[in-house]
Formats: structure tokens, C-alpha cells, sequence
């Protein structure tokens, strides 16, 4: 019944739109498996995309050539640079999305999309022949045919939602689970683990009282993800801010012998740095108050997304309580939150490409991988897309290293020291976070997804156009000459000091008190040069010249440490022959089969002295 | 944790949705509770509002004050009039609607809806105290209480999809099925009962050639269901028609042994004038060809419905024979045809306003009650939703007449005789369909909106007007003359005899080779006079005067079966005090509980002679 695919991808969340849409922009013949064609790319927790390292991942997915960045832009209801007032490392993009809008773009996406075709079924089996995947069989009894796999199950497989002491299978509230492809993998040889995460409830904003919170409206000048020309059509909405007191924890702890959570109920381990609220009051016993975000649902509806309440406590519980924070006198709850149980495969189990190391031609992208977050699942569904493609047109593999971008740093985190808890992005987690910026995303990934080509020429030559008019006006600011007499009386005003004799603007620049608007009015000659930029091209030159200095210095360090991360270990190589390496560190190094000598010194329990070893071996 | 309703209603289809808003706007104090918030008011089957019966019903609810009108009117993609060449009994108003919209519209009305609350959750069981239904339990163990619940659980409750010789769990495709109503119905001693429908596969559009189909394209002049000023937005679409051919029935019939249908495994009966291609096949093997319509799921969507082609055979032949119609010879699906079985309640377990006779304040409505369609399940949503609110609160109950609405027969047919097999409107079943016109429901039904409070003055008030006027237009042409020899060289124009003297314009409009237009164009005085008027107005005046002698007869057939219409029995009337009646007629009359002689004459295995028993005794 069905032609053979080159790729079919199961699921149809983020990282599966992703894997679908850059394998068939790619060439391959697609076939996504979506369980439902009504509830393709859901936004399944919050509303929102991007914020701090997540909207650089986001970022760097549009870069590349995703999508999911001109999807967040055209169902956008507000937008904020979040960190504006720190470093430009941790300047992020972060907007509020009209959750139906932000479906149907996906849904229209996919649709328009050449050699991709769609279709509603439950992959429930893999067909494996020998050590390689063949295809997948569905509920329906239909086996197809392909010559590579992406699973992108998300919350999916096996999933259990719990309220209090409720339970219920499901994917989603409301919706079935996956069952079948856990047990399959397990037969294959595949660890399987469980983890948790959870949602807050949603309620009827015409409940609130928001005379009782604080708004919280975009930026006045609203920005996006893409480098490309998307916009918003959607009126922007403002969101509010509200806090729990000490009254609502004391009612929420009412229900902690019926959470899930703490009777032992839920065997899976839940996501560290962004708790439910219950697990704020255990940990954080001595704040006094959290901070709840009011998020509305889209651009026309009243349904509200209730940020920072997140819970699976009994919902009299969660009713009881959320009625005590400010705002929520009168509320009335759409559901309660809920906590959700699923299936998940340690990702040690998978090449930095995201094939799996067991099964060729067979990779896994997003919460499958212990990940939560749609921008870490959009961007392992785009590299696991793309890679799938490569792998089977035997070209070069998408491997993106730590040193240039987010997800690099997600996927070697990934695949070399596993995760126990859901993974999150954070840009601590990046050693190089100085140079992986949202502003330059373009400037280091675009090259990479022309190469592959799903960066078309056309928009290739912009990158460059912007690279060397950000170069032109870094060498304008260092040509134009200020005299004293011209600047002192502006310089007194930005509060910065006098000059006694002229200088170039350039050294102005690299005052703190000092940016290009301050300049422009310092000097009509520059500000009459600029005018041919536009607003992103002027602010790449400025962010380069005002730390110049500090990027340099991190070039040199990721320079020092090229030499281990170029360091290519055969993935073959027997460690086992290696005696003089401690036992621990061989069964790590043979079952992560580490690419680099850099992956390999990451792995936890090698030793630096295994690494010694390691490079005095190869260097023979 | 929930204050306690006025009104509970179960299920958010087109039932749920207007029983909700029915109630709400009527002042009750409603919970709709949905398994789903994503999937409010889905069109789980063909995008299309109305058609030949359904698009009177649909005008009828409009002017009583429902909503589905105005919906389906603000998502429609295609208006035509159906059967424009056929006496104004015939018209009907039918739309292809955007999937997605109409459920988004449906959402907002919802959503702005004063006191309609919303809670997704799944109802699987009653609360019941003696004989009186006090409120629902919920899958979270959440008990609510409310005076009235109604039930729309429509295809949800123990639903099984079937696809050849595949079961699987579902209420709609992809979707879980609901369970705990039935089993606690029936232990309250409801009879209940097993019913299927189907539904067509769903293709890629981008895979059909339409150069070998037939383009259908909307009317010119679109017109709309609602008598309020709605208005579509969207681009209008274009449909197509193929046929089916031999090749295709024997390729289908290839998968006969393994039919649901066939093989006994569906014990539901299916809806007979909505039959399933392999049904079609099978009861008319003479026929070489069925029509096969393909109608766009949306303004913007590829996705693509195949109405005429509903199946649960096999879907590897299911393919086999798609790609033999004419243009389908390389579609790609979305997914198969199913067909789904499901519990309903035989509704002659109902009075006449929808409340079950067992149980008090429980209100059934749509396919739980052994209907199909949704302008039939949007009528009984809208009847119980009223009637819910009127019997808490102690007013008149709405009960709609054989003789004043499609809305009337389609509940006196269900709760009178009862259905077999999903019931479906039919002008046929109207036995005085002459009056039960598209065009005169505000006339006939907004006054009883009007009443209840949910049709406004000012409403009301363009509905008198519009009477007003068109009776004004009927007078103006009694008055105008026009001579024969003003007249003549027109009425050769248009095919009809000359004049010898002169007339009135009334006598030549009732002519069936004269309508308004050549009227206008015979006289500029008539013509300046209607300047005035809309079109809808005019229409009307046209409409009463060529058809007025019809309409006269078929107001007297009313008139004399009024006495036995109206004659009103006493529901707690004991036929088995009345031994001449027969035990057969007992016993049904005893069960059905008919509010009047009429209804009681309906009654299958009621005879003639037993009225007659009854007509005795009553006027005693």
C-alpha cells in the first residue's frame, strides 16, 4: 500500500516537524506518522518559545535552515529581549505564542512541503533486519518500508498522567498514550528509563482580577527568531505577574501525602530546574514567595497558562491553593495541572549524529532523548533529520561542535554524560557561551546549512552582506576622527569623561556610557554612513567593537582546545586492549564510543590520566 | 471545588456546544465539561453544514436563537443552494466549511459566553438521588453537582473503530472513547443500544489530478444560514466530482470477507441513506457508478475529503481501489476510512423535551440518541439546552410542532417511533414540509426565541418588519395594473401567452415563467418601489405569492389535524386501565408516554382503532 520511504518520522512535535520538514528539504522521501493530523505540533506545556539559551537554540535552528523559528514568528502575541541590561551572551529572544496559530503554521508547513507526505497511525513496532532498521509497522497492521528512522515520541510512549492519586494512561491530558515501540527497543537491546514532567493548570482568564498583578508587556520595538523576513500579524498581548505567599504553601502542603511525587508514585525523575510548585516549597523551604507568570493561551482566547505553577497535587488541592494567590480570588480552573510519566532511552545509547549506536539508521530526537523543552526537541529533530538524510545518501554528517553553537553543546552533553533528570538547555552549560550568541547564530551556522543546502543562496549572500557591512562599519568607526571640542559637550551628558585632544569613534565606542545612538548624535557624518544598514547589521558592529576583547580571548581558548576536540578516535577502537586505562573508564569509552578526544575527556569517570593514556596510544 | 451548577453538559460537539450556550444565555449557570479543550466542536466527519432538510434545520436553530448558524456561516468556504430549479419547499441552504475555523469560532463563542464555565475532564458517571439526576463524577473522582445534566456524548461512549479486520478503542480517530455512562445508565434501567457510522479516507490533495474531475463551484450569490448579519471572510473553494467504476467495486469487493460490515463483527446498524461504499455496492449491484465528491478540508489546507466513498474494509484495499477513481490515480493518504460503533439510548426513553422519562432534569441530546448529523445533533443540543433551563426553573418547556419545524418531527420521530439505524433528516419525513421552509424559519420559529429571551427585540423586530414588508410587496402587486399592451412584448419574451387586456402584476407573478426580476423589468414603477427592500424580503413576497394557494392547503391539512395535535393526554394516564385497548398498544403507550393524541397515533403498533378507544374515553 505504501511506496518504500527513504525516511519515516514518527511524531509530529517539534522534533519530529523538524526532522520532517530538513530530511524533505534535503531530498529524502518523507513519511511522518502522527497519532492525530488535529493535534500536529502542540505546544503541549507553555505558550512560548525561546528565553534564555533556549531562544539562541532557537536561533541557531533558523540558521541552519529549520522552521521552527519562522513558525514561532508569524503566531507570535508578544515579544522581549530577555537580559538586555547584561552581556550580549545573554541577550535572548523569548516570545508569547497564539498556541492554535502556532499548530496550524506547523500544520501548513508540513503541508507545503515537497516529498513529504503525512499519515495518521500509531507506530507501534520497528522492523529491524539484522542491525539495521527497515521500517515500522502501525496500529493499523501496515508495515512501511524505509531506509532510516527518527523516533520523536515525546511524552508519548507508555505515558501515565497522574493528579494526586489519579493516574491514567495518555500522551497528553486527553489523548491516548503510545504503547509497543518501548517494549520493541527493549528487545533490541536498548535501556529504557522513565522520566516525569509536569504542566499547570489552565483557567478561565475572565476569573482573574489582574488589578492584583503587575503587567508585563513586550518590547516596544518587537524582534524574532528568523533571519528571514517573517512577521506577526497577531495583535500583541500583555501578560502579568502575580506570587504565591506563605497561605498558599501551607494549603499545597495539605496535599503532599497525596502527591505522586512524594509518596513514591511516580518512579520517574522530574526536571530539576523547572520544578513544580510543590517541589519550590520542599527544596526552597525558607522563600517566602514565588513568582507566577499569567501567559494568555493566544492572540483572541481567555484561557490562561498559569507559569510557575506547575503541580500534580490532588486538584481540591491545586483549586484550594491557586485561590490564595493574588489575582485568583474568583478563579476558575479549565483542568488542573498534572504530572506525566513516559518512557525515555538514555541518550549514551546514541552517536553525536543521534543514530543510535545499536541500530543503524535509526535515530532519536527530543524528550525520547530525556530532554524537555520544544527548542532542545526542535533542534535535535532538525540535526537527526538532517543526519538521517546524509546517512542514507552517504554524505557528510551534521556534527556541530561545542565551540559554535547550543546545540552542539545539547548533543555532546547528550550523547557523552547522559541525563538523568529532564535535560534542559542553560547558557551555563556552554564553556564558549561568549561566542554563541543569538546575534551572530547567522554568522556562524548559516554557511553550514547552505553547504547542506537549506540555506539558499539568496539568503547565503545576505549572511555575508551582514558580515562585511558590520566589518565596513567597524573600519568607518575607526576611519571617522572626533575632535574634543565636538564630542565634550555630549560626553558630559552621557555622563562619561572629557576628551583633551581628538580621537577615532571607535574608542568611544568601547566606553560603557557610550552606543551607536550616542554616536550618531556625536557625529552626523557617521550617522549619515549608516543609514544604508539596517538595525541588525549596526548593532552586530557594535556588539563586535564593544567586546572585541572579550571574544578574542575566548577564539584563543577554544583555539588551545582544538587540538583534543579535532582529535578523531576511531568509534571502532577497542578499549578493552587499552590495560593501563581503569576498568570504569573502559566501559565508558566502549559503550559511548566517544568521536573526539575532547568527547571522550567528558565523560564522567574518565579520568584525566585516562585521557593521557588515551593520547599517548594515538599519537604512535 | 466547584460551586454547584445550574446545568451540567457532557460533550462539546455540535450538541454540547449548543446545549451549552442555549442554557447559559438563558441565564442557567452551565459547566460544559470536554475529554479535550483542543478538540471543541470538531466536524469528526465531512466539512459541510446543512444540505437538503439538515440546511432548514440549521436556519431553524438560527432563529430560535442558536448559534451553529452563525458558526458555520463565519467559516464557510462554499455556499450553494440546493435544488434553486425545485419548489421553495426544496431549497437548502449547504455549506463546505474550514475545519479549523468552524472548531475555533465554536471555541470563542464559548468562550464568550457569560456564565459558561469549562472543564476538561472525562464524565463517567451520574449522580442520582431517587428519580432526579443531582450532578456527574468525573475521571479525576471529581463530583459535580448541578439541577440538570445533559448528555452529548456522541460516537465517545465504549467506542470501537473498525478498519477491516482492526479494533481499536476510540470515540473518533486517534482519540480515547469514554466509558462509565452506560454502564451506570443501564443499571438505572436504560435500555441501551449499539449504532456505527463511517467515515472516508482523507488524502493528500496535491496527489489528485483534477483535470479529470468536474468542477463545483459555489453559487454566485452566497448566501448564508444565519438571519443575523454574519459574513465569511475566507476565500471561496472550489469542489470536484468523480465516479467510481466497476474496477473499483471489484477491487472493493476483494475485501468483502474481511469487512466489519459483513463478517457480522459490527453488530451496530449503520446509517442507511449515509451507507458506506461497500453498503452501496452491495444493495445496489445495478448501479455501474457512484458519485464521489472531493471537498477541501479548508481555505488553506491540502487535505481533502472523499465524500461517497466512506469505508471500513481493509486499508490496503481500501488504496487499491481509491487509486481506480478517475484523477486518484497516485493520491496519497492521510489516513483510511474507519467505522465506528458506539452505545446510544433508543430515544423513545425521552419526552418530548428531550428529558429522559426515567430519570429527572436528565436531558439527552445527538447521537446518543441514535441520530447521525450535525445539524440534528445541533437541534437537540439546543431543544435540551433550553428545556434544561426552563424545567429548573419552573417555565413552559419548549416543544416545537410537527407543523412549525424540521426540529419538531426530527424529536417527535425519535421519541414517538424510535430508530433502528442512525436517524437522518429527510424532507420526506415533513408531512407538511410545504410550510417548513429555509426561508420562512425567522417567520415561524423567532417568535418562540423571542419568548424564551433568546432572540432580542431588536431582532425580532427585523423579522416583523420582514413580514411587514413582504406583505406590503404582495399588496403593491394586487395594486399595480399594467395594460397588455405595456405587458406583451415582455410576456413574448419570456415564453408565455399574451394579454388581451390589462392586470394586475400579482396575476402575471403567478405565472411559472414570471419572477420578481422580469416583474421589475415590465414595470419601473414596481421596480422603484422595491428599492426599498432587501433581497430576502422580496424573495419572500415572491415565494408566498406563487406557491400561496399550496401553502393555503397545507395550512388547512394543519388546521384539521390540530384537533388531535393538541388534544392533550395525561402523561400518567394508565392504559392498562383501558382493557379494549390492544395489550400491544398498551404496552408502547405505556413506554412512550405520548403528550397527545397526535403523537399517540404515531406510535408504531398503535392502530387506528386504539385512537379511536382513547378519543372515546378522553371525551368523557
Amino acid at each position: 500500500m505504501f511506496n518504500k520511504y527513504d525516511i519515516i518520522v514518527v511524531g509530529a512535535g517539534h522534533a519530529g516537524c523538524e526532522a520532517a520538514t530538513s530530511a524533505a528539504n534535503l531530498g529524502s522521501k518523507v513519511l511522518l506518522i502522527t497519532m492525530n493530523m488535529g493535534t500536529i505540533a502542540q505546544m503541549s506545556c507553555n505558550p512560548a518559545m525561546g528565553g534564555v539559551a533556549k531562544g539562541q537554540i532557537l536561533r541557531e535552528v533558523d540558521a541552519l535552515g529549520g522552521k521552527s523559528g519562522i513558525i514561532s514568528d508569524t503566531s507570535t502575541i508578544q515579544f522581549r529581549m530577555l537580559n538586555r541590561s547584561k552581556g550580549p551572551a545573554m541577550w535572548s529572544p523569548r516570545t508569547q505564542n497564539d498556541r492554535m496559530r502556532f499548530a496550524e503554521q506547523w500544520r501548513m508547513m508540513l503541508e507545503s512541503t515537497p516529498n513529504l507526505d503525512i499519515w495518521q497511525d500509531m507506530a507501534n513496532g520497528l522492523i529491524v533486519k539484522g542491525d539495521r532498521i527497515c521500517g515500522v509497522r502501525t496500529s493499523l497492521g501496515v508495515e512501511i518500508e524505509a531506509k532510516a528512522v527518527v523516533l520523536t515520541n515525546g511524552t508519548f510512549l507508555n505515558g501515565v498522567i497522574h493528579i494526586g492519586e489519579k493516574r491514567m494512561g495518555g500522551g497528553r491530558t486527553g489523548e491516548k498514550s503510545a504503547t509497543g515501540i518501548t517494549e520493541n527497543l527493549v528487545e533490541l537491546g536498548f535501556e529504557s528509563g522513565r522520566m516525569k514532567t509536569g504542566t499547570p493548570p489552565r483557567i478561565d482568564g475572565r476569573s482573574l482580577n489582574y488589578s492584583l498583578m503587575e503587567e508585563q508587556w513586550g518590547d516596544e520595538q518587537t524582534g524574532k527568531f528568523s533571519f528571514t523576513d517573517t512577521q506577526t500579524t497577531l495583535k500583541q498581548r500583555c501578560c502579568w505577574i502575580t506570587y504565591t505567599n506563605q497561605e498558599v504553601h501551607e494549603t499545597l502542603k495539605e496535599g503532599f501525602e497525596k502527591s505522586p511525587m512524594f509518596t513514591g508514585r511516580i518512579k520517574g525523575l522530574g526536571p530539576r530546574y523547572c520544578p513544580s510548585i510543590e517541589d519550590k516549597i520542599n527544596r526552597f523551604a525558607e522563600r517566602e514567595r514565588h513568582q507566577i507568570f499569567v501567559e494568555p493561551e493566544g492572540e483572541h482566547t481567555v484561557e490562561m497558562y498559569i507559569n510557575g505553577f506547575s503541580t500534580s497535587l490532588p486538584e481540591d488541592i491545586q483549586y484550594k491553593a491557586i485561590r490564595l494567590i493574588p489575582g485568583f480570588e474568583n478563579v476558575r480552573l479549565y483542568r488542573p495541572g498534572y504530572a506525566i510519566e513516559y518512557d525515555y532511552f538514555p541518550p549514551q545509547q546514541l552517536d553525536l549524529t543521534l543514530e543510535t549506536l545499536k541500530i543503524k539508521n535509526l535515530f532519536f530526537a527530543g524528550q525520547i532523548n530525556g530532554t524537555t523543552g520544544y527548542e532542545e526537541a526542535a533542534a535535535q529533530g532538525f540535526v537527526a533529520g538532517v543526519n538521517a538524510h546524509q546517512k542514507i545518501n552517504d554524505k557528510h554528517e551534521l556534527i556541530l561542535k561545542r565551540s559554535e553553537s547550543y546545540i552542539g553543546v545539547l548533543i555532546d552533553d547528550l550523547v557523552t554524560k547522559g541525563t538523568e533528570e529532564p535535560y534542559r538547555m542553560f547558557t551555563s552549560r556552554a564553556e564558549h557561551r561568549l561566542l554563541l550568541r543569538q546575534d551572530n547564530a547567522d554568522e556562524r551556522l548559516s554557511p553550514i546549512g547552505h553547504q547542506l543546502g537549506l540555506i539558499s543562496d539568496e539568503r547565503m549572500q545576505k549572511v555575508t552582506d551582514k558580515i562585511n557591512n558590520a566589518e565596513a562599519i567597524i573600519e568607518k568607526t575607526k576611519d571617522i576622527k572626533i575632535s574634543a571640542d565636538q564630542a565634550n559637550s555630549f560626553l558630559e551628558e552621557f555622563g562619561t569623561s572629557a576628551l583633551t585632544h581628538g580621537t577615532k569613534l571607535h574608542n568611544l565606542l568601547t566606553r560603557p556610557q557610550i552606543d551607536m545612538d550616542k554616536l550618531r548624535k556625536m557625529s552626523s557624518q557617521f550617522n549619515d554612513y549608516l543609514h544604508q544598514f539596517d538595525n541588525e547589521t549596526i548593532e552586530q558592529a557594535e556588539i563586535k567593537i564593544k567586546y572585541e576583547s572579550y571574544f578574542e580571548k575566548e577564539y584563543e581558548i577554544v583555539e588551545k582546545m582544538k587540538k583534543m576536540e579535532d582529535k578523531e578516535i576511531n568509534p571502532n577502537f577497542d578499549y578493552n586492549s587499552l590495560t593501563s586505562l581503569s576498568k570504569e573508564s573502559r566501559e565508558k569509552l566502549m559503550k559511548i564510543k566517544p568521536r573526539t578526544l575532547g568527547q571522550a575527556s567528558r565523560i564522567s569517570g574518565v579520568k584525566p590520566s585516562d585521557i593521557t593514556v588515551l593520547m599517548v596510544h594515538m599519537s604512535k
